[in-house]
């Protein structure tokens, strides 16, 4: 990796390379050269080697309303790069450093960061939502005519270069084959995550799972992983059964579109004596988290929301569903503290344990970047490999 | 203890004595001779020794609509008790043992009794709604013409003799008073268990109590036992929190009636820098379960429901407050396994460690338990004991 050795050229100074830029709301990107501004304190660029697609990058492309929505913006979340330059007071990170950007932050310092309670580092979590940066609004990207560019969720791959807070950055192993280290940057930890470390998945034990997307199929390696008995998929699409969900050991397949009157809950609790004993959503509908809660059993059913209702809308459950000894919970990442978890998955693929190798459905170089969408919004990809360099 | 020691006279015959009749919703009792019939195979008959009052039985007191709403009827269901005579098929009780009748079953025999995740005894749990015992409806009571009186809640302790299958019956150390005994029978057992078992109060934590009737108190306790740092009481009632809260650990008090527009879940975010680690809601209004829902801290908070919504309305919560790293839960009976955990509690209160005097704020004889029905619906007492022989 010759790449990674030498120090950089550019350091100190802006680069000028290609991204992706997203002008308006679910309008084609658009690759043009940009400018990346050196890192500024406790800051890292990072040159990307290979980015992934995820759901989340779809809805903020079609997001046409409200603070979030904010153009021109560089998509992009999940990704692994190597460190170009350091800014000032950056420790543990230097040039060449295999590194994942991560849109979850992990200051290592808050409370919350140093409880082993919480991932929800309290000192930058807030700023999910308003999405600002230590320094505010700004993100080290210009455009052509000197304009800045929005960054994304703090870390903005689609692109050659990205400045990212040592808050979003975790060092890798140089060991994992890139493309597969860019899926712990976000889907793989996120739904392997919900399974063990807030789950805590039991052996033997049995799990449904709404959605089947690159998350769903995390949680379901997370429950194979655990040494769960049976895994049930629910998704309206059966090749996310056939052709993929049965390598990450998923059992059984519920399809809400041929269940008829019966609602899903039912059709679960019919195959299992009674329901499962976790249940995840990976979707964000409400009525689905309804309906996984409704899934579980009476007395020790668990209920974990991995999805993101966009509308905001409340939850509704039955009171004395809940009494009955059920339990629901949310998270985000997965409940993994990132500089902490994802080395440990990290060595889980090393050790042949994790499957990541099953998730990479498409490989296309950064040019066809519309293309990965278009496979993406038509269900036709779980995870598309964008390689920046070929 | 003479009466414990002997072999009942009435072993295999129906025993005449006293008991407080509830022959119409709201209507004072009338306590009158019935007829206690011999116990059936899996079945004891128990004398009685104090029962004291809990809100359950002022709620079903009340009910007048439903099939839940039966006349005549025994209530009662906080008890202890000494078996007279024991049926076919008993293990593990004889004549002088002193028992706990308990509402919560526990076979020891199901998948859900011999899981350690669950206290939901599924092969019984089912019929606390439909209230169907092991043979059917019928209990062992008849009134002086020969009719059927209604159980309640498979105890119905508001007699000087009842039969309870041995799913609902726990041996403890005779060492204990009697009188503290009772508590743990239902309200203690529910409260200490829900913060011990449910939740897991950790030592240094924060927690925050909706509703300090005896079941709130009992949850102080329990945290208070497991080294929480600062509880929360809140009450309409500043007398709670005055006069027995302290008694239990209770170190702040937050009346809602004086929080002014401030939503009770902002003022106790405020005192707590963000939240409290552990929130308890103990009365079963949707609203003080989402407010305590929401007092809870982003990433890690936890709130455990013990309050039986009457008119089995939904729990609305924030998708995306959920999904912040909040856990919800509901539990019957603190989560406790009767017959394994009991025991546990009596220890502790024998080994000077849990506080059972505290509760007890009057003491009656048997024939004047509507006044105890009148200091509990006037909020005026925790709990009154009721002495059979006095």
């Amino acid at each position: 990796m010759d790449k990674t050795s030498s120090s950089s050229i550019h350091e100190g100074k802006p680069i000028r390379c290609k991204a992706a830029l997203c002008k308006k709301a679910g309008e084609a990107l658009v690759i043009e050269e940009i400018q990346v501004d050196p890192p500024q304190a406790y800051e890292v660029r990072i040159k990307i080697l290979c980015t992934s697609l995820c759901h989340t990058d779809v809805t903020f492309w079609k997001l046409d309303w409200g603070p979030l929505a904010r153009f021109p913006r560089i998509l992009g979340h999940e990704a692994v790069g190597v460190v170009e330059s350091i800014g000032d007071h950056v420790n543990g990170f230097k040039q060449g450093d295999v590194v994942l950007p991560v849109f979850h932050p992990h200051c290592e310092e808050c409370r919350d960061c140093k409880s082993p309670k919480s991932n929800w580092c309290s000192r930058y979590c807030d700023d999910f939502f308003s999405n600002t940066r230590r320094y505010g609004m700004d993100s080290r990207f210009k455009d052509s005519s000197g304009e800045d560019i929005y960054h994304f969720l703090f870390v903005s791959s689609f692109t050659e270069y990205t400045v990212v807070d040592i808050a979003h950055l975790v060092k890798i192993s140089p060991e994992i084959p890139v493309e597969k280290a860019a899926l712990l940057s976000c889907c793989v930890s996120s739904g392997v995550g919900a399974a063990w470390k807030v789950a805590d998945v039991e052996e033997g034990s049995t799990v449904a799972i709404f959605g089947l997307g690159g998350v769903g199929l995390a949680v379901a390696e997370g429950a194979r992983l655990r040494g769960a008995a049976r895994i049930i998929g629910v998704d309206l699409n059966p090749d996310k059964f056939e052709i993929v969900g049965k390598r990450f050991g998923i059992t059984d397949f519920v399809n809400p579109a041929l269940s008829g009157e019966k609602k899903i809950s039912q059709v679960i609790k019919e195959m299992t004596e009674g329901g499962v004993d976790h249940s995840f959503e990976c979707i964000g509908l409400t009525s689905l988290m309804e309906e996984a809660f409704n899934s579980t059993r009476t007395g020790s059913g668990k209920t974990v929301i991995l999805g993101m209702e966009k509308q905001m809308l409340p939850i509704s459950l039955g009171s004395h569903d809940l009494l009955r000894g059920r339990t629901i919970c949310g998270t985000l990442f997965g409940g993994l503290k990132p500089k902490l978890d994802i080395p440990i998955l990290v060595d889980s693929y090393l050790k042949r344990e994790l499957n990541l190798n099953g998730f990479i459905t498409h490989e296309l170089s950064f040019e066809e970047i519309n293309k990965a969408f278009d496979l993406l919004v038509k269900g036709e990809t779980i995870r598309c490999v964008l390689w920046m360099d070929k």
